[in-house]
């Protein structure tokens, strides 16, 4: 078991800037800005990724009644009303998405089935905040199937699919949440998910730390019956290390965002399709020669410069971090400075979690016709307030795509305004989502489950052994078989036939 | 700084039985088996790579007189003979050699270069047990040029180019060291290294633990003045856990093993190129359309995959770790039991530090022509005992290729008897060495400059930034341009400018 | 000049029975089925391209007016109503649309301004019968700065972008097109630019025949005065092959669609990228270790394996040509039977030219949620017809996207119905229409100015000059810089300086 | 089938000077310069690649006997003394060289199993002149098997392994040939194979052209009864041309180096892989990161430069085909001439066909330590000989490898002197030989069994389904199985079921 080491809040840096200016808004719990901006911080599906549920979307009746969710009168065909959603008759279409998700979450319907029997969940009262998807439908499904009782929130205010959340409340769960909450609506839903009689919950699973907040801020004695929080975002992550740091955090926490295999998903093997994918999508082009200045070697760089050179595009890469630049040396990629190569590239490509990486000057620089998007952690990598200024022209000409036109007739071509491209113009894949809600529901049996003493209040590590055994869920979709150690060979290499299989350290 | 948790010998194993029996020998230590068996262990140019020196080699009279080193009496130019060598009027010849050498390692010339003025090692005195090559010479003379003095001896009884120990020793170096020493020899240089009047050595440089250990049983009053020992073998690096677990370790050590660049350049880019050199200088065989399968998906298997996939063969991976088997799959490559394809590959290679991975069942069911080799920790992969019974014949076909050959015909093609395919078959590029000698000196130069109490009396990995100092020191070779933060970019990310740039459990 | 030499009607086989059958029915002319089954034979823009011109889209008016574009009275601001358009006040749309275009065909405008000065097309008469499309737009308005007057019609009943017809008659030119055009009305447009007073074309640039054979069948005698066809399509070729072998072709055609750059840019070039788009935009799948059986492996096949392999899949692989399915084992894929790997794979991708290739049966075996798709030359590839039984369920999940349920619940995911996933689910990028369109523009110059007895009244594959100065063109746009040989090197190789450079039988 | 249509003499270039001039020396046939310099225009094994026969070359006792075979008297085992071998008693090494060989050539093995029963070549008197190797052996004990009678002699005076020889000898073929022989031992040898009481040939297998000439010359008669010519080389095929567009080719004659299989391997395939594996043995460099150009984008160039990229290099290339230049960049490599960026890169390798391609300029403005070879169609393409001037100092640093120093101490690494990498510094491997040997084999049964009127005295290329013969006897080695069309398909796609699959012009 490793403990948190309090040192980073992203998988990568120190404590940054904006996170302690974040934390500092914290003070300011009524005053801070609308959700949506504060959300974009958040890695997780936003509110535009959502376009891509365009099967699910289509069932909504677009001229849907304007009649807010929490004035109207709703039953489950079983006489509940412990809901609120958009329209519980269209618990049917969400039913069919749900069933869809779980033929793509087989990690998670195998956890159902291994675990159903002896319930390890039996007990536990959990509240949740999370994007309500036909995937975290999958989950919630599966923490019931395990022995859980379940009340959910939405963390984000436009992300909820309607028909999921009526399907979730038809079956049963007092789910609280619609796309387009107000600001208001969004605290009265995560309200009516703790604040209910006879019912205290003894698990948190979060996603952006909102929830843990409010039950810091209204509820504070319901830490005494918690056994533990599980956050999912760098940014409520970062939050509970403000809280440990401050000793104010007073049960345990499990950070299963640093997961070695959620983060190889979420940053690598995701990035690495999505970055084509996020490019077609928005402009059509072609990759082959096509060349291209990728900012930040990272896990998300190293995806972005694999998939655009094996397109047959040229790829330069940027880097402040010695070693990162000697792999981009030794994977093949001239690594330079921006402004070695910014009157030349087609494509710019920030990955860095850094800010203004792609200032004004580079873009007055650029060629005509050059990209420029963010693959990276924040909507701050490209300077793009310095683009509103009045001598250019913006010109919206597709959905997240903007061409922005200099006096002279240059036109650069600006993706999703700078914010995250994966979300705003790829979808991220059901698999993807499945590696993290498997942790997620891992994280929680573990917590659950410890013995007292094993966790103090304090933020940890997904246990390796877990992580592992998150990997060895999702081997049967690629019908992998894994070789099994002999005594013989066990012994040789000192370790536990089940694992965990390596040193904490190790770098995978 | 990262103290060394101990938890593992190897970087990717927790402390496996071989090298808990293999310390169990350290106690019998004048029974031990002759030095070479025991040095196979070591991942450092063994005797086998020396065969790819052969333009130095050529320079050695083969029919040398057979009088041993220490029974000639030999002066360099400047009179002095204090040093042992095979012959003295080599010395050109190694001087060249020498030169070449300084042109491949211009990170090591470059540090010559920054740290001359300052002389940082100015009173060091250190005393050496390595590989004695041009690479070697090249470290050794840099030390000299940053202030230290030294006294060096062989690590290995057949690896020492003698035309570079010759140079060294007109260059006024102490070198005790030449080519076929034999076992007593081995311990007199050594002793001649440390057993000199008015010099007593402050700092040691070791590769492979002997010296260490050597100083420890015979004069463990000297590690009063000693400041500390750098260890580069995964080996002695196991050796001085022991001491430090036994409360006997009593300086501090420097772990440069498992620094980031060093395992990288070792393990991944290698091996990535020494697969396709090994087998093609050994066999002729054509890559494309081959089918192999590779054992182990750690960094040595992953680059024995990637060169191999590149050159058109169809590869197939087993694992016993869920995470690495999971990257295998997303990397493209089918996860198999080595049972379901041992009859129809082509090629299997090992890189897993495991034994009996291949064991003699899966020999008898390959096919005819299979080509089986080693490129894992050991040489107790593949199971190459169980072939030398009477039924199978041995056919040598070329140096390192043995034909095995069944009572039907069949015939398996082994290289280099199972040992390293990397140093028994191919050459280890000068570049590679590059990086292990640079990482040697920083730490040589951290421990000798740290102030007192920094280092305790325990095994320390490299200290993170001195890692990135290395990769930046080679980043010119690339002409590779690396970016500065600026201050507000530090300020930001809560970056010092200068690094360290990553949190220590950062996975590259 | 290479004559062609009729053995084949596309790049690849020898006269196939559809053609045979497909010229059979041009004896029942006026019987024939609807454009749209027929057009499926073409390899250009499709109707269900179009919907990747959302942005164009966006601007038409949806509740246009239903009034049938013949039945209108309009007038461009010239006051010219020489043309047939849905609403020529949509010009403005349709302008930005061809600016855009414009940016992205650069060959095209270079060759506008090189070729402008000396009109290498005056006095030539145009007809033409095309895709209207924005990257059409900038072809004709090219062959119209070249000195040409042009009457254009729509080659495909659905394909035409209402804006950029408007905008083309704004400008002046005669286009008589519109989306949604009946069958009738086809015919009817293709009529008025033909049949005019006092001009008459002596040019005619077609794609897929149907401009040529309204001219054959109701205006033989202007073939007086045609001085060369310039034809696209693969249809359109071969018809023009079975008029050259009846000695029914009276001008000397030029089949374009078989000159090499055009042909790597449709295939191999285009392929590699928009299998990753068709598959991402329909399903959102991941690549990464999935299971692949790509059917054929010629360019197209040998595209999208190389794309699929880079994205971490593992790619079985298909042939019945030796030839081919030796460079598919050499490039690193499994050669198998589809028996073989049909119960095993994620995804089936049909890249043959040939018919069946999936057929029933397969289908039956197929695990669920196996993914079916065709990138090949026809949508016979799939036998989609054996779908169509009663005790399977077909639902529509997506557009484009049908799931296939069997009576025990397995499910395929079927895409475009089987149809060509290049076309109905990814776009085709303005750089390949810019090589199609320049190499067009080039086929007519040459005809138009070939000297008098250089052609003849035969089928002739575009001069290998021509098809090198295409591929110049184009070079710019990746800022490439072509080598010259010097006067002693081309006495050298035997060549002339300016090309052409490879013997016709080169295979690139 | 397809007629060599004459306007190349290699595979890329249209008549190129070097081929004309090398015409121009046959007028003085007696006169020209020796074997080596002229042998050196061949693609096969030169001289120098025997250097990786080592296992074979330890057999023969470098002490040997100086006595010419000519002046030995030599008996096989049956008694027989029509051959002339360097010594009968190293038969028994040559046999199991032979016998290695053959497990590495199933598809001749296949062939001559097939073919027995039917004796296709029973009749047949063939006379060979080609390398004398263990593969050559295989081939020549094949058309034995298939009924034909063969007398052989050496096409190079340097390439003869005299073990084989001798082991070819003592089975009974009359072999003249040697390793080491004089120019007039050349003639003497062809001689002795054409001129013998009682036998005329009536089949020719010619690597180079020298046999064939010697017939022309000598025993112009013999043609008579001559079926047909089998010429593998550039060189060879170039003369016949030669001779049939003179009108004085008497016998039809098949070109078999220009065959789809054979060109692909030894062209793309071979070199992806040579090119690593030449730099490798010859500078031990490490290839990630290194900047490389390479000159030439055809077969060749491909091939070095897929593996280049694959292996970390950064590459850039020079062409003068605007056609190859454009796949270039759709492969990801900038195009550039090689001033731009002969000052930066770390190696230059050429594969033009050209000559001059890198100059005395150019050498003068690389950087230090630049190493620079050729993987090209002759050894002129690098300007070697402007580098013999007394400024500047070779040093021999290995075998192939020299260090050329400017005054300035700058130097860069030429290979093998400006030839061949290829042939001087790797291998090839058995695998490729064997497609060549097979479709010789095809070729001479193809010929000899023609119905008299199919070919005329011309020269001819392979016929296509006897080039798809030749790739489907080597897919059994891959494992690899191929689709058989339905009756359906075949008629569907206007084929023959058992092929030609593809028309003439295919482009594979």
């Amino acid at each position: 078991m490793e403990k948190w080491d309090g040192s980073a809040g992203t998988s990568a840096f120190h404590m940054p800037e904006w996170m302690i200016q974040f934390a500092d808004q914290k003070q300011e719990f009524n005053k801070r800005p609308t959700k949506i901006s504060r959300r974009s911080l958040s890695r997780s599906i936003s509110q535009s990724s959502t376009d891509s549920y365009s099967s699910a979307a289509s069932y909504t009746d677009s001229s849907d009644d304007e009649t807010s969710p929490r004035d109207k009168q709703q039953k489950n065909s079983k006489g509940s009303s412990d809901f609120c959603v958009k329209n519980i008759k269209q618990a049917e279409f969400g039913r069919r998405e749900i069933e869809i998700a779980e033929q793509e979450m087989p990690a998670l319907m195998a956890l159902r089935k291994r675990a159903q029997g002896e319930k390890p969940l039996a007990g536990a009262k959990i509240v949740g905040c999370t994007h309500i998807t036909a995937q975290t439908a999958v989950l919630m499904e599966t923490l019931g199937a395990l022995g859980a009782q379940c009340r959910w929130a939405a963390c984000n205010i436009y992300s909820t699919l309607n028909e999921v959340a009526a399907a979730l409340a038809e079956s049963g769960f007092p789910v609280f949440a619609w796309k387009g909450e107000s600001e208001d609506d969004f605290w009265w839903c995560i309200d009516r998910c703790v604040n209910v009689e006879g019912w205290q919950p003894n698990m948190i699973l979060d996603d952006g730390g909102d929830l843990t907040h409010w039950i810091y801020k209204k509820y504070p004695n319901m830490f005494k019956k918690i056994k533990g929080i599980v956050e999912e975002s760098v940014t409520g992550v970062h939050r509970l290390y403000q809280l440990s740091k401050a000793g104010k955090l007073c049960v345990p926490a499990m950070n299963v965002n640093d997961s070695v295999t959620k983060q190889k998903f979420d940053n690598l093997y995701c990035c690495r399709e999505s970055i084509l994918d996020g490019l077609k999508r928005t402009t059509d082009m072609m990759f082959g020669g096509k060349q291209v200045v990728v900012c930040g070697y990272g896990e998300v760089g190293k995806g972005c410069c694999a998939a655009l050179k094996a397109m047959g595009s040229i790829v330069y890469v940027t880097e402040i971090d010695p070693i990162c630049a000697l792999q981009a040396c030794m994977d093949g990629f001239r690594l330079v400075k921006l402004n070695e190569v910014i009157r030349q590239v087609d494509i710019v490509i920030t990955c860095t979690g850094n800010k203004n990486v792609v200032t004004r000057e580079h873009l007055d620089r650029m060629k005509n016709s050059c990209i420029v998007c963010n693959m990276g952690h924040s909507n701050t990598e490209i300077d793009v307030a310095s683009l509103r200024t009045p001598e250019l022209t913006w010109e919206r000409v597709r959905s997240q795509v903007d061409h922005v036109i200099w006096p002279d007739g240059k036109r650069i071509v600006l993706l999703a305004e700078g914010r995250l491209l994966t979300l705003s113009c790829s979808t991220v894949p059901t698999f993807v989502l499945s590696i993290t809600a498997t942790t997620q529901a891992l994280a929680l049996i573990e917590l659950y489950n410890a013995p007292e003493g094993r966790y103090k209040q304090d933020v940890y590590l997904l246990p390796k052994k877990m992580d592992e055994y998150v990997a060895s869920l999702h081997l049967p979709t690629f019908d992998a078989h894994l070789t099994e150690l002999t005594d013989e060979q066990a012994k040789y290499l000192g370790l536990n036939k089940n694992g965990p299989f390596k040193p904490n350290y190790y770098r995978y």
